[in-house]
């Protein structure tokens, strides 16, 4: 048994190391803890989102597959579950109450559901996931029921800390396990896994509470209507907005399909603990007093089909941007969406509403542990090897960096990137080989099937648009028939190009004129020649295509 | 005299308001105040930079242009200086002698010298400009022999602050010009026009200086070589490094056309004090030790052409990154390159860079006011009426609220968009018409013939690409008397789409035998059933286009 050994693969993400999946093997049999996904980056052209390249382990046929275990409900842990269940059904989920909500709904929405069986299990025990005894220990994060993993292995423990930050006065009351932590490091840690996703921030980030002081600013000075946007799943801001309402007295409406969905998930769990009367129906609020009334939206992120963004542009069915409304962006921004929040908020105050957001007010804090806290962490369990995860390289360098000063040698520390494997023996850690582990582009109804090519393709495109030239000609003179038609599409405005239009006809004859006879590279030819000349007419390098008609 | 209005109109800028280009007209006459570029946002497709739509002054044949007067030499205040001396041969510049060097290079890059004459004024200096005296007093920000303006109008001091941080321990060791604002005061200031860049962070903008403690930390620990990016117009960054390069025995070689014309060119004016030894030729630093070299190398926004991305993707012709070499970004992201700069940085780390940036290590810091000193600014000034500039919608909204916060009635302050007018008459401040003031687009050699029209059908092209369907029919069956031709990019690969192709050449058969007849809408027909199977096989839009040949 001791000989076969231990393989912990980072698989799935784009640019983010170990965060969307991970598959932990040990000999023939492997789990997967998280299935996540990722948003695309802005020059990933045409995207809708991307999920992990589970390629390596659909290959991988002699694998038993026993369990996916996931550590919490955010989009990026658990927003791919639907395709890796379909790809392999029937291999049992285990989750805790929240998580397991938040994937149910899932499945459903997808009709996957009858291809797996959710386990639910509390934060702090231990599951017995294929060969692994697996102790779970809760961790504070911005949404409730979040857990980090002690894996035992035939090596020694493998501890997981998820998603987390260390907030002592988190919003639920459910304070980090420390005691199980150190309990872990008095047996011994083999391999630490950390979250890496501020390891260049100094500092402690404050606790979630502090938003509660943030919002009674707010509640406290608004006169009209409050508006608060967040994420969906971000179950315990909603709580804390949820609190905040009731202290100013204001009732609460709830705008956006997700977050309604969300709501009532958690309710039901006793999780979010709402009174009923606290809420009243999207639709009555016109009859309600305007300083009664906080309404909870989605589109935190700018997106311009979610609640606020559709307020933002004046697109919403039920509800429109008033004079006198206070919009809060309770909402970290995701990286790359910068210019569509910052674009979103400009329209909100153009509209007339007073729009509060992070630095203005706190109204938001940071899920994720900074410096302080990883040391920390390190502190408390102890590891003989370390892995930083869940970050760019250049945070998974700076999380190094944090563990060399606190003690552990360079090389025991494994910074990879995604599909490499690290393997325990009795002889200790190693660096393997690489498998496919990167990631699949999702667009429309295609999965996978949208590669570097198309995107290449669609940049230059965005570029510089197209141009398409049909050139009608005599089958035996070669000539012209009639003039050639020019369709063309992000290049210039056609309408006001009738002078470069010209150009490209005179081309056209020019180029047939000169190239009769030369069948095979007439075509050819008169695609290089409208290239040139319109490069040095306009400075651009459109798409040119060409089809010759002989009549 | 008396009866002609004073109009101030902010001009130019895309988000951003009153920022990159202002007019100020007393009656028939007018100055114009900076004229800069602005860059594109990720959905401008294509787009190279954007310049104010100046269309305003080209209209009012009547005005007399008597002179552009610059703040400071930064690109989004000089960089669309040839465009304007383009449409305006004659008008005359002023400018403090850095302002006016780097303008001076652009318009001998621009082969438009000749057209202007370009008037050099110190910091200090009260210059005549039409019907204005104008008193420049030096501002502190990131580049030397930064200004601002107090104009003298029949209305009373217009006082307009530049870009500007109060920085009490510049790198020149010239301070901002308090004794002056003091004296405006004295004085009486009608209207304050305010950088608003900072005013939604509460706090007060370190002192540049405080870099120059950072970048001693980063070079008492580096072996190897060490690379500093930052802004090729960043002269007093220059000169930071320059300062730690001596003190730490290193000599310098740059990377970089625009960074060693602008260095020449500083080092000319006396403006940048380095010493001829300290330098040493790009190409000579091969056979120098390592731990005796910092190269300045440009490229700190990502820019995949210039030095610093050439060198994460390897395709400078004269430098590669080596293993040990120390990395710094030593300039501020602008919004909207978050991502090309964190690639760049994965992307160095990956070639075994040690990779320093804000806030690992205090390398940079901002270059404008934050809320303290905005208060400060408005106390020495004491003006009756306000006017945030140089900020989107947002952060005038929370310039303003300062401003009411430090006693300026709200009726007393314009925050407007671009082209807006603000006039004062004897009765004081009112907002009036608004005028044509929004952006250029440059692409290419194109200046504004991209507009929202093309920007739309790049945004198309970019989500889903085109096909093109080409097909060659009996004139009197009106069948296909060959295989349809197939042209698309950016849709799906179509190697690998083989059967999707085959039911798009089935649809055309089927639109074609169905349609046969109907002369004019076939064409029509035949795209939107096209149109229709693709987004029902792959739940995407890509454009559609066909032509129908007949033979």
């Amino acid at each position: 048994m001791a000989k076969a050994k231990l393989r912990i693969i980072p698989i799935g993400g784009c640019g983010e190391i170990g965060k969307n999946m991970t598959v932990v093997e040990l000999g023939g049999d492997a789990i997967i803890i998280d299935t996540g996904i990722m948003f695309p980056a802005n020059d990933m052209l045409g995207i809708d989102y991307i999920i992990p390249d589970f390629r390596y382990l659909q290959e991988r046929k002699d694998l038993k597959l026993h369990g996916i275990v996931y550590t919490h409900g955010h989009e990026d842990h658990v927003g791919a579950t639907q395709h890796v269940v379909q790809a392999f059904p029937g291999v049992p989920i285990y989750a805790t109450p929240l998580t397991a909500g938040l994937i149910g709904l899932k499945l459903q929405e997808a009709q996957v559901q009858g291809s797996t069986k959710i386990n639910v299990f509390q934060a702090g025990d231990t599951i017995k996931v294929g060969p692994f005894s697996i102790e779970s220990f809760h961790v504070t994060h911005s949404i409730p029921d979040c857990v980090g993993l002690g894996i035992n292995t035939p090596f020694g423990l493998v501890v997981h800390s998820g998603d987390y930050k260390f907030d002592n006065t988190p919003v639920d009351g459910k304070k980090p396990d420390y005691a199980k932590l150190a309990e872990f490091s008095k047996r011994g840690v083999l391999l630490l896994m950390g979250d890496s996703t501020n390891a260049d921030v100094p500092g402690w980030t404050p606790s979630e509470t502090v938003v509660d002081a943030g919002l009674d600013g707010v509640f406290r000075q608004a006169k009209g209507r409050i508006m608060v946007a967040t994420f969906a799943s971000h179950i315990s801001r909603v709580h804390q907005i949820a609190n905040a309402a009731a202290r100013h007295g204001r009732k609460l409406a709830v705008a956006g399909h997700s977050m309604a969905a969300n709501i009532k998930m958690a309710r039901e769990l006793g999780i979010l603990r709402i009174p009923d009367e606290m809420f009243v129906p999207l639709d009555q609020i016109g009859h309600m007093q305007k300083s009664k009334i906080c309404i909870l939206v989605t589109g935190a992120q700018g997106e311009p089909t979610a609640v606020l963004g559709r307020l933002a542009t004046g697109r919403h069915r039920q509800l429109d941007v008033q004079e006198g409304d206070t919009i809060v962006l309770s909402a970290h921004t995701i990286p790359g969406n910068e210019e569509s929040v910052s674009r979103t908020i400009n329209r909100l105050f153009q509209r007339g509403a007073e729009v509060v957001y992070d630095p203005i007010a706190a109204v938001h804090v940071s899920g994720h542990a900074k410096q302080e806290e990883m040391k920390l962490l390190m502190s408390l369990t102890n590891p003989k090897y370390f892995m930083p995860v869940h970050g760019e390289l250049k945070q998974l360098k700076a999380h190094a960096n944090l563990a060399v000063q606190m003690g552990i040698p360079r090389e025991r520390i494994a910074i990879v990137e995604n599909g490499f494997v690290i393997e325990f023996d009795k002889q200790g850690m190693r660096i393997g080989d690489r498998v496919p582990g990167g990631y699949l582009f999702v667009d429309g109804s295609g999965v996978g099937d949208i590669g570097k090519t198309v995107i290449k393709d669609r940049e230059v495109l965005a570029r510089d648009g197209f141009i398409m030239v049909i050139a009608t000609v005599d089958r035996k003179s070669g000539e012209l028939v009639e003039d050639p038609e020019i369709i063309s599409r992000g290049f210039v405005y056609l309408k006001e190009a009738s002078e470069l239009m010209s150009i490209v006809k005179e081309t056209i004859e020019n180029s047939l004129a000169s190239s009769n006879g030369q069948n095979g590279r007439r075509r050819e030819r008169l695609t290089e020649n409208i290239s040139r000349i319109l490069y040095s007419e306009t400075k651009r390098r459109p798409m040119v295509f060409s089809v010759i008609n002989e009549r």
